[in-house]
């Protein structure tokens, strides 16, 4: 039951970050289609900002799977989580409105980067409350993209100054890395599934 | 349970959606009752996003109805349907704002356009992932609406140059088929029951 | 289930729509206390508008505690009932903004009829698909409440013309009225639950 | 069932309140990082009142745990609980935005005072439904942080007048204090398990 109201927490703040973001994108006084262009890199950044909370609310899910009793810890580390990813609407709207200028690129990616080591912690604070022999220490193996995507935006940070877009894109890719869902974890469940039959 | 997770986090972001349109309703700065009279195209503007959300939702809850698993196909194609279903604050502000001008209507349809085609994919990723013998296939029979929609909106498009208040009536007239909610599955589900009987 | 997700729903947009009335309290630019006086009027329109979404929330509550099997009709009166209480940010603003002037007051009285118009309509489509013995039928017997609350508000419109504090103090009469929640309903509950011992 | 929905609606509206805080956040016109320097203030008492709001969540979790039925005034409680919470976005705006001047230190302490009223309210409400032997009295024990909060905001509000950091040093000191999550209650259940086993 504990766990059920932290997912159901978190489902109501991911909701409301990724639809909240649309609020960005104001009607153009113009009716003409090209009123419209000026809002291209508004409505990018806001398809990008959407595609990364909705990975971060797939991974979540997947992680809280794991989960049966929630602690104390497990609970800040959520709320830490939460927070940096509040955060995404404001980085998209300045990176938006500045049709993708250096230092608001190189925010964006600050705060991704923050997000994901949030996310860390969590994974960690999950870890540890389960012990030994962990189910979802073995389910997420190397995490290899959970150690890259870190190093990616720490490289994009400086990048965003030389260009923009090399920042931008690399967000892109990392975007890329993880729209695949994590199936270690059903992987992981399932095997064990069978071991217990 | 993950599908549980699904329904809530879809649920938050439909009622976001359905709730913010009306932040455009902006309280008029005259006191006298004509002082409403600009937000009247606002209003019905509202009124239908309002009454489209709602179908979305319930046929939404009517197609979940028949998910036992989900997999990371139908997590992304419904992240994917709530995207479009995200733009409609949009569409409704620029539409109702302009009073109703050929390039706001067209791009509502447009909107309402790719809604539609992200329902017919997300119903496609229940089937395949129930197989053969899908109930949700069986439930949707021929889905005349289904498909007569996306055509209805495809011709409202070019139809909002010539008139946008012929693009605006094709809406209503959608809206109005899909109205009554999708019984289909419904029965599909209590003939099912039966023969289990 | 089928309940869960409309009560959810429900749940969703009554949190958001009783939240969102609070971002029209926008700070002053000045420090000092009086600064906050222009604020007073916008905050008791608040407060009171904050009631009457708890109440609704309290009565809804009751009220989908005796439904078992939600129809199409139950879906869309309930649809409907939320569409008139997301009204209530836009005409608790207008009141609040214009000091309580003669028009945005009949309007807020309008809306709060057109609300009590659409609980009715949603209690008659739950009883009807009760049937006879319908439990709800029975817990809220001669609904005098429910009867006298339109009648007040179509008293309160006409009268805020002569003066807007008469049809305030209306609205805040009818509030009182249903302040106490609804226990025909907890009553007529644990009567049938007696019987059935 | 009952306390079920009135999780999911205070959960809601929490979820909410804590994100719509970041709409304050207003991206700077600038694109330099000194464009940024202004938003300081508005970004600590965001972060401030984020962690009011993960303490009330926690607190607030912990407290319906020991709850079974819900009365009309343990909902009627909560409500006012969550209207005091419901002005933080807006007490957040005014102190963030002046750089923490007196009088809106002063008012922040106000309503913190008055969710600390409303949240003690909250809790006698549940005491006095379970009545004698209350797990919840047995678990808050003392409750001498919940004594001490109201006295330190109590004491900071004069003291913002004097100096405005004085104040928010107090709110600060205050979160600290609660930011542990409140393990009295876990005990009190784990202990009441133990003399049933």
């Amino acid at each position: 039951m504990e766990k059920n109201r932290l997912e159901a927490f978190s489902d109501g703040v991911l909701a409301i970050i990724i639809t909240i973001m649309v609020l960005e994108l104001k009607p153009p006084h113009g009716i003409q289609l090209n009123a419209l262009r000026p809002l291209v890199p508004v409505l990018l950044s806001y398809v990008l900002s959407f595609i990364y909370i909705g990975i971060y609310w797939n991974n979540h899910h997947h992680l809280l799977h794991t989960v049966k009793q929630v602690s104390g810890n497990i609970l800040w580390a959520n709320l830490h989580l939460l927070f940096w990813l509040s955060l995404f609407p404001f980085t998209t709207a300045w990176i938006g409105e500045n049709h993708v200028a250096p230092t608001p690129t190189a925010l964006y990616g600050f705060v991704l980067l923050m997000a994901a080591i949030a996310y860390y912690i969590l994974q960690q604070a999950i870890i540890s409350k389960q012990g030994r022999g962990s189910l979802l220490a073995s389910a997420i193996g190397s995490d290899w993209k959970g150690k890259l995507s870190p190093v990616l935006y720490l490289a994009a940070i400086p990048l965003s100054f030389v260009n923009p877009w090399i920042g931008s894109s690399i967000y892109v890719l990392v975007a890329l890395l993880w729209f695949v869902p994590d199936r270690r974890i059903e992987r992981a469940l399932e095997k064990r599934q069978h071991t217990a039959d």
